[in-house]
C-alpha cells in the first residue's frame, strides 16, 4: 500500500512518520518543501502538486501535515497577508485532491490537516482559523461527489507540542496538549478506514472548546 | 443608526431590505454590483469596497449579503472555478470587515452571510461549502480581535426560495424553505443585538442535516 505523506518533516509529519513506519504493509514516500525527504514540493503550487503525482505513479493514500499561514495581529493584516494561508493551507490541501483524485487507486483515500483554530480561536492567527473552516467543510462537500470510493476526510488536531514543559502561558492560554499517539491514530483511522467527509477532531476536551 | 446593506437586490438583500425600511431609525444605504441602488460596488475588489466606505463616511452597521461563487460538478472543476468564490464570497466578506473595521462607529457590527452549503453539502457547490466553512469560522476568530465595542456575525440561511411552489426536487433534494421572515430576524439580531463570532443559523432543522 503506497501512501503519500506531504509535509514529513513538520512537527505532525515526523509523528505520523514515526508511527506509520511500523507497519510493513505501508510504503511511505516523503514529501516536503526543503526537507531531507524522497521528494520535494509545495503544496501553495498547483505544478509542483502535478508533478509530484507524476513521480509517483499510483498510490493508494494522500496523507498531507503540510501548509501554511500568516501570523500577526488583525488590525495590521491585509489582504495579501490572507492569501498566504489561502494559497497554501487552503487552496493547496484542495488541490492535493481536486488534482490527485485523478491519480489515487479506486478506493484510495486523501487525509488533509485543518486544526482547533476554526473553532477555538486564539489571537493572531485568523488566517488559519479561516484556512482550516474552508478545509473542515471543504472535506464534507469533496466526500458526496468523489467516485470510484475515494474517501478524503480532516485531521484536526489540537494544541501539539513538541516537548511539553507543563507551562501553561503558551499561546493557546491554558490549552492541554494533546496526546501524539492520538494524533497519529486520527491520522491513520482517516487514511485506512471507512468514514469519508469527516473531521476528525484530535482535542483535549478538557480545555479545548467544541463550537457548536 | 446608518446601515450599509450590501447585495441589496439579491434574493435574500430584498428580503432584508423590506423588513428594514419599517424602522424610522434605521438610515438604510443600498449597494450593489450593478442594480438600482444608492451605491455600487463589486465586494471582490478591496479597492471598491475602500471607495464604497469613504463614500458613506461614518456608518453603525454593515449587512452585506453579496458574495458568488462558482456552480458545477468537482469532476470539472480548477483552481480557477475556487477563486470565484474565495475572491468574492470569502475574500470579499472578509474585506468588508478587515477594512471596515477602521471606519465604523464604536459598538457598530458586521454581518456577513455564509449558508447551509458548509454544513450540509449538495453536489456542484464545492465553492459555497469552502467559502462558507471560510466565513463561519472567520467572524470568530475575527471577534476576539476587534477593538471598539465591534461585533461581527455571520448569518447562515437555509435553503431560501423567492416563490415557493411547494415542490421537493429542488437541487437542495427536499429541504423545506425557510421562512423569509425568519432569515430577516437573524440579520437583525445580528446587527442590533448583543452576541459577537456566532454563526446564526436560519435552518429548518426537519429537513436541514446540522454536522457536528
Amino acid at each position: 500500500m503506497k501512501v503519500i505523506l506531504i509535509g514529513a518533516t513538520g512537527i505532525i509529519g515526523k509523528i505520523i512518520l514515526s508511527q506509520l513506519k511500523k507497519y510493513e504493509d505501508i510504503d511511505i514516500v516523503t514529501v516536503s518543501r526543503k526537507g531531507n525527504t524522497d521528494l520535494i514540493a509545495d503544496i501553495s503550487s498547483a505544478e509542483q502538486i502535478r508533478e509530484m503525482y507524476a513521480k509517483v505513479g499510483k498510490f493508494d493514500a494522500v496523507i498531507n501535515a503540510a501548509g501554511e499561514c500568516w501570523i500577526g495581529p488583525f488590525a495590521e493584516m491585509t489582504e495579501e497577508n490572507m492569501y498566504v494561508g489561502i494559497k497554501s493551507k487552503a487552496m493547496g490541501q484542495i488541490n492535493l485532491v481536486m488534482i490527485g483524485k485523478d491519480y489515487i487507486n479506486d478506493g484510495g483515500s486523501f487525509t488533509v490537516t485543518s486544526g482547533f483554530l476554526s473553532d477555538d480561536p486564539i489571537k493572531g492567527t485568523i488566517n488559519y482559523s479561516v484556512a482550516n473552516g474552508a478545509i473542515d467543510n471543504f472535506v464534507f462537500a469533496a466526500s458526496i461527489e468523489l467516485k470510484r470510493g475515494i474517501r478524503v476526510n480532516a485531521v484536526s488536531p489540537g494544541w501539539v507540542v513538541e516537548n511539553y514543559d507543563g507551562k501553561m502561558n503558551s499561546p493557546a492560554v491554558g490549552q492541554y496538549p494533546v496526546s501524539h499517539d492520538k494524533v497519529a491514530h486520527a491520522y491513520y483511522k482517516s487514511a485506512f478506514g471507512y468514514l469519508t467527509g469527516q473531521v476528525f477532531r484530535v482535542w483535549e476536551p478538557s480545555t479545548q472548546y467544541i463550537r457548536k
